[in-house]
């Protein structure tokens, strides 16, 4: 570990510079590397944003902010990306060549030569914020919209548990120095794709309860995913749909998968622990957030991951 | 209209504070009055909160840190309400003797001797943050909780254009202050009613799209609101679930009355203006939220309004 004085004296020393940001990318690595991109740039540097996957265009109002530029790097820097693996297949040949992680995830695998990492940051935005002040950079309006997309993209924008005191004073900041938060929210947080809304309706539309009330199952089966032409992002969060009923304890969801089989998300509130339940089936996960896969039908997956989920209710509460 | 330090120096001087909100209260007039009734209180001043609704339970954590107490008013404080018909019947009495107002509805009518009304504060809450710290009152765990709650609730979690850097500094300050800004977020935009999650969904189940997917028309029958046993409040933010698909510009959503009339409401984006499509039918409203009422069967009234917006979209976009 290095302070984070100490990562921004150094990159003032250092001049082509390239900023890997994690596979599958979402708004707080591409947030952390294109204000520390553009912020680099801002003094002269040779810099640019690497990453595996394509970096959707709803990011384009500062990705686009960024000077496109080819050249041999000569210093490596990683934002956001807790493990090698997360690099991706086209970054991997960097995985070992990484001077210095920027990072708030605890997990993180110590992979750089120098490590910054906050695990009480809510974001890695919210630890470049500081950076670009400690660095001298001023942060402008570029700046600013891509560090509040980070801040507000791995905070459910300011709902999740994760967010302090300095995640809202940066978010401020960020607004004074002219990010555009009500354009950013309504980007990231109230558009959804029809595909998205139609498979959400036929999912709700599968809902059962059991346990008088506490235990809420749906299910989404390949057919349904079919009719709605909803793809793989248009899925993110739908399990998290059934733990929101009032009462419920444990929300399942069944996903049917090519090979007979059927993944299973498991949320809990506090009273429950859906690692516990998820091992029987020799899945895992966190207390809150389990999974596990199940072979069998439809019927047979949900009844065995039900029995278990009300035994549980039953034995816990 | 006098300025918050005048409030602040007034409220010093006076007792038996009686503290009024509007009827149907929501986060902000409760929040709003119940931190400002514990901040009294902690001078040793006799101040009540009333509403001439009941108050919901799931504000309890900071409305019974309040003392319960029955006192001869001699000084009557609205907070959040814009209109003395917003009072409610109960509270109507009060219509003409309230001393001071304290609000950020622009549209405020001026009905109390004074008046201090911020129409660029996002919520109530975040003038009464900056009031309790002009009277000098530490604001503690109890005070911090009902002023969070006043300003997420009144942000949607702080995803709104209204919010400003203020609205996240008075954020910041008040986690810093003890409030428990996750539990209050889980709360308040985490929990749905078995009865909402089921409205959603039967209402979901009637979407149409109509001018290319840009016209997006949901409907809740009587018989829907019925079988799902949903309430008034169960309703609530029903009509913005159109607005949220991709490439929609006018959402509708036509709710059946007792009467045989449809209560229609029109959520459009900017490219149009909602009050002016449902003027046509003798409503009004904002140009991104206004609504009208439509007598006739649930088809006559959804082809009426349907086709008022496709004409609209066609002339406009």
């Amino acid at each position: 570990m290095i302070t984070l004085e100490a990562v921004a004296k150094t990159l003032l020393e250092k001049d082509n510079i390239l900023i890997l940001t994690h596979r599958s990318p979402d708004g707080d690595t591409i947030g952390s590397g294109y204000a520390l991109c553009i912020a680099l740039q801002r003094l002269g540097k040779a810099v640019r944003v690497e990453c595996s996957d394509t970096i959707p265009q709803k990011y384009a109002y500062f990705t686009e902010k960024a000077k496109r530029v080819e050249f041999d790097e000569k210093f490596i820097v990683s934002v956001d990306v807790a493990d090698t693996q997360l690099l991706g297949d086209r970054l991997s040949v960097y995985a070992d060549k990484i001077d210095i992680c920027i990072d708030h995830h605890g997990s993180n695998t110590h992979y750089a030569k120098d490590l910054y990492v906050e695990p009480g940051a809510a974001a890695t935005a919210q630890i470049i914020a500081r950076l670009i002040r400690l660095m001298g950079v001023e942060t402008d309006r570029d700046i600013a919209n891509a560090v509040f997309t980070g801040l507000s993209t791995d905070t459910g924008c300011f709902r999740y548990t994760n967010v302090t005191s300095e995640t809202h004073r940066t978010a401020a900041d960020m607004i004074d120095c002219g990010a555009e938060s009500g354009m950013i929210n309504r980007l990231m947080f109230e558009t959804k794709s029809r595909a998205r809304m139609d498979i959400e309706r036929r999912t709700l539309d599968t809902m059962e309860f059991f346990a008088g009330g506490r235990c809420a199952v749906v299910y989404t089966t390949l057919d349904m995913i079919k009719s709605a032409d909803a793809s793989d992002s248009d899925m993110e969060g739908i399990s998290s749909m059934t733990r929101q009923i009032e009462g419920v304890v444990a929300g399942v969801t069944l996903r049917e998968q090519e090979n007979g089989r059927f993944k299973i998300s498991v949320r809990t509130t506090d009273e429950l622990d859906a690692s516990v339940i998820c091992s029987e089936f020799g899945g895992g996960g966190h207390k809150a957030a389990a999974g596990c896969v199940i072979k069998g039908t439809l019927d047979e997956a949900k009844s065995a991951i039900t029995g278990a989920v009300c035994r549980a209710i039953e034995e816990n509460i």
